[in-house]
């Protein structure tokens, strides 16, 4: 008896895994839709072409090495193969193939959780580069970091490494609960090496320093895209407990969905108040960064904070994320969807405020290892985004960047009947 | 062995509260497309924004002192804090906590659960003041609602306590299994009591009393949005169960998820025949509204009918709501998504036939309920309504009514490219 | 104790169901936003009236006799009533009514799993028919196939039933394991029918017999709708496994959701390669169709192979579907949204490649299974559209057709503002 109630822990926990897993892969939507809607709608079908295409090349490669590389295991997953894992002593199979040793979840759970990850992170640069950079030039820097740059990343923290054998990040005190660093950050490191390769897109920054606005096309998918993320964010920071099957595992699991909800209806608040004082106006696009920046921050720690500190934490991000899209714009950092501001510095952010709720961890912890992070990946990224623009080149031509990415990329408009 | 299988039931039953909480969170996204389809594009960035705002302000306002007032327990949910209920005897302190005594589930995901069903109240405001209503008057009025006169009204039913100390609805025979009173009709009388204050929008109406049908700028975000609402509410009735973990619970569950889909499938089939024999058309909007009153109409008793009872009151409900749409429109009450007709009329039909199912509720009771929950929140809306007129107006200008809400509050236009 | 246990994983499974049921209840809203985003604006509300009112139609029809055809039981569910099941011994009352005489979870739940394929079966014929077809035909067709085409094709396999008495699919060594065949190919045999008495839409194919392309009218819907579908897969896949409840069942589970995502993937690599090679551009329609081509073809067999044998059968989908669009248009047969290449073609091509990694699969069985299924459908649903041409038309006027099946159909626009 004994050993079916180990069963039936051992069938939820997995359930658990599945379901907030699926809920991860709806994210894709989220960020697809998200850019789509920002925009304009000459660049409208590379961005879908390029958000599919990247989420099936991040499962692809992480399939392939980048599984093996963070966690250990075998390539191409041989280890959680077909049928030989439908007996039921696969905990003991599962544990000896050296997937979760001391795991109570199926092996392939495991994978199919961590899998939609890596496309969240690689995700993240998509939004950053848009509307000027080479479609196919995205998707061979997409196979080297979701194959490489981030698993070799996660694996220092979550696959429990040292960082090239020289320092071990959970040792100093380095905690990222969900991927404040190591998920959002690092897209964020990948996307502004890649924007400074790139430069802004023409007509962004008129010749006498003057910023101008280029407005989305398309804000009802914006505003879907952001609600779509913000219920996958559930999955992405509830399933990062690791475990429901107990009385404390669940309970930590329900704070974490009411703190990451509460973070996102904090950076909403943060940021539409921000904008008002600011621009006089309701801005949408800085309500959703703001909730968007919320999810971010309070993904490094949504275990451990009291709903109104992760209200008040959410907060905090909505303000700087409106400062951060502003002061980047000023230093003539184009990013079209301000992923940068979103995925990077409220993730920084997230990330060295764990402390205040978290006494196990070390603010020094954190700064060494948000260091580590951005450093491996914005330099990784660089020599690879450096590669790619000398074979092949980054950015499309003028004439193509005029007439729009979809016509030049993909042969195809996203609205033919409604644009003139 | 006894204390792991109750560790189990736990686990399961918190996991379906935040598995449920999640669907009933998405909704909001349903509101948001339903609403932002129905709207003309110059109204749409408006209200993407205000939806989006208002369930920021739902969860942050029911975290500081809702959830409090209708339940219990300790203002700012300070009886579930982070990191203290990690321990595995966190259901004695939430026991003692106050937060749901005898609940064995995690108070967390009871919150969580709880929250998003505030929100669902007020986006249901939001739809029928559309297209004229100013941003920010609309916004401290949902500070109000989902902070006091939501929490207020749920108290005496689902939170067990009198009304005013006068009489108890429970006692009497009330019954609301998960809302259509509670929650949509009382969305509906806020929504109602603010059309009276505004009126219609210009050019509704016209002169010689002829009514002009004002077309929504984007069906499909419309049509996206109902089947949200389809999805989620699996979760809003489905969740309202309350428990899963047993044989008689899961059955419950189930019947109610098949009764839900059943009701909306009815109500989509009503409203599509009797439109078809009113305009010789199919009205696609007429559907839309059928598959949701179907779903407000189940809401009240989703688990005694059967599958055939579900879809006959859904049948009638989809009949209902297309007359009850054009009686508002005849009576000039401008309700630009037919929210009052979906949630008030339909909630109230919903709630008038449980008797006919479940032997254990009176007709009687059934409409003091109902009476009880319509006044409270018509006066308590009404005179915030009128306070808030008085400070800073309700009614955006005509000029800026003409030229859209989304120049005037937002700043900015939705379909920058597509529009005229 | 023992009887605890058992309520628990009784209570389990059946949220299985219904999380995994409800997935595929979001297909509906998948399968309507991609047909509804690769049509032309005018004919879009009718897309949209057309998808919503058959998932309506498909869930009454199969509640009524339907779900009784295929796996027995009564009429209207009369078995699963409401309150009557609420009791503990539920198990035994539908053990014995004929739902799941061995189920272990809730008779109601399994109903609401089975209840949303049949909708997805008829999603498909939606989008083949698009553009051309009267409304009322089309609604006509789906009461005959949801109530008794699609129950008596899935009784001979999952019901475990003779064909006509003859023949037994399963004995004979036919595999499905959820629905290649039977739903999806099923689905584009009713559609194939459909294409070949409909015709082509006027001017899709020159008087020279050029190919003319009619470019969707809102591709970021197409995308997704896609993404929406990928999805629901999870589900429809997922919870074919049928059992979670104990570690063989869950790591099942899990790996059939491994492969889902990796087809997926695969097949969008595929169709994204060579598209690139034929047309020179990446080509957003073909990515889309590959995908979706990947997760039908491992929906005959997700559960054996590894996923780098599920990605490379994705692969082969995707290459599959190119070719099998190009070719169709060669042949005149219009099918606007490649439904008869996604759902037939790749779901024939499942069926065919099961017994690479499932022995006990026999090649000849799934050719017959494969013939069976096919035959049946494409007759029964020939004799029923001949039926109703002959009684209401099949096709919209000429003149309709050129003013769109919006206006003639439902008398208003999708999208009033944005069109010229």
């Amino acid at each position: 008896m004994q050993s079916q109630i180990f069963e039936l822990q051992y069938a939820l926990d997995t359930f658990y895994f599945l379901v907030c897993g699926a809920l991860v892969m709806w994210m894709a939507a989220g960020f697809t839709m998200l850019e789509a809607g920002l925009v304009r709608s000459k660049n409208t079908v590379e961005i879908l072409t390029k958000n599919i295409s990247l989420f099936a090349i991040a499962c692809t490669m992480y399939m392939i090495c980048g599984y093996a590389i963070m966690y250990g295991g075998e390539l191409f997953l041989s280890g959680i193969a077909g049928s030989e894992t439908l007996t039921s002593d696969a905990l003991t199979t599962s544990a000896e193939n050296g997937f979760g040793g001391d795991s109570v979840y199926s092996a392939a759970s495991d994978f199919f959780f961590q899998v939609v990850f890596v496309a969240t992170c690689m995700s993240i640069v998509s939004g950053a580069v848009a509307e000027r950079m080479k479609l196919w030039a995205f998707l061979w820097f997409a196979i080297i970091m979701t194959g490489f740059i981030y698993p070799l990343e996660g694996r220092w923290t979550w696959g429990g490494q040292d960082v090239f054998g020289l320092y071990n990040l959970s040792a100093i005190g380095f905690f990222d609960f969900a991927g404040s660093g190591i998920v959002h950050m690092a897209g964020a490191a990948a996307a502004l090496s890649a924007v400074l390769f790139l430069g802004a897109r023409k007509g962004k920054y008129g010749p006498n320093g003057e910023i101008r606005a280029i407005p989305g096309a398309n804000l009802p998918l914006a505003a879907l895209g952001t609600l779509i993320l913000w219920m996958g964010w559930f999955g992405f920071n509830g399933g990062s407990v690791l475990k429901l099957g107990d009385i404390a595992s669940a309970n930590s699991v329900a704070i974490v969905f009411v703190n990451t909800n509460a973070a996102a209806a904090g950076g909403a608040i943060g940021a539409l108040l921000l904008a008002r004082v600011i621009f006089g106006k309701a801005d949408l696009t800085m309500l959703l960064n703001g909730a968007l920046a919320g999810l971010v921050t309070i993904t490094a720690e949504p275990s451990t904070p009291s709903a109104l500190q992760a209200t008040l934490f959410g907060i905090c991000a909505g303000l700087l994320v409106v400062v951060s899209i502003l002061a980047l714009d000023r230093i003539k950092l184009d990013d079209p969807v301000g992923a940068i501001s979103v995925h990077g510095v409220a993730g920084l952010f997230g990330l060295l405020i764990v402390p205040i709720t978290n006494p196990a961890v070390s603010f020094i912890g954190q700064v060494v290892g948000a260091l580590t992070i951005f450093t491996w990946v914005f330099i990784a990224s660089s020599i690879v985004w450096a590669m790619i623009n000398v074979v092949i080149g980054l950015r499309i031509s003028d004439e193509e960047e005029y007439e729009g990415a979809d016509i030049a990329e993909c042969g195809m408009e996203a609205y033919p009947e409604f644009t003139l």
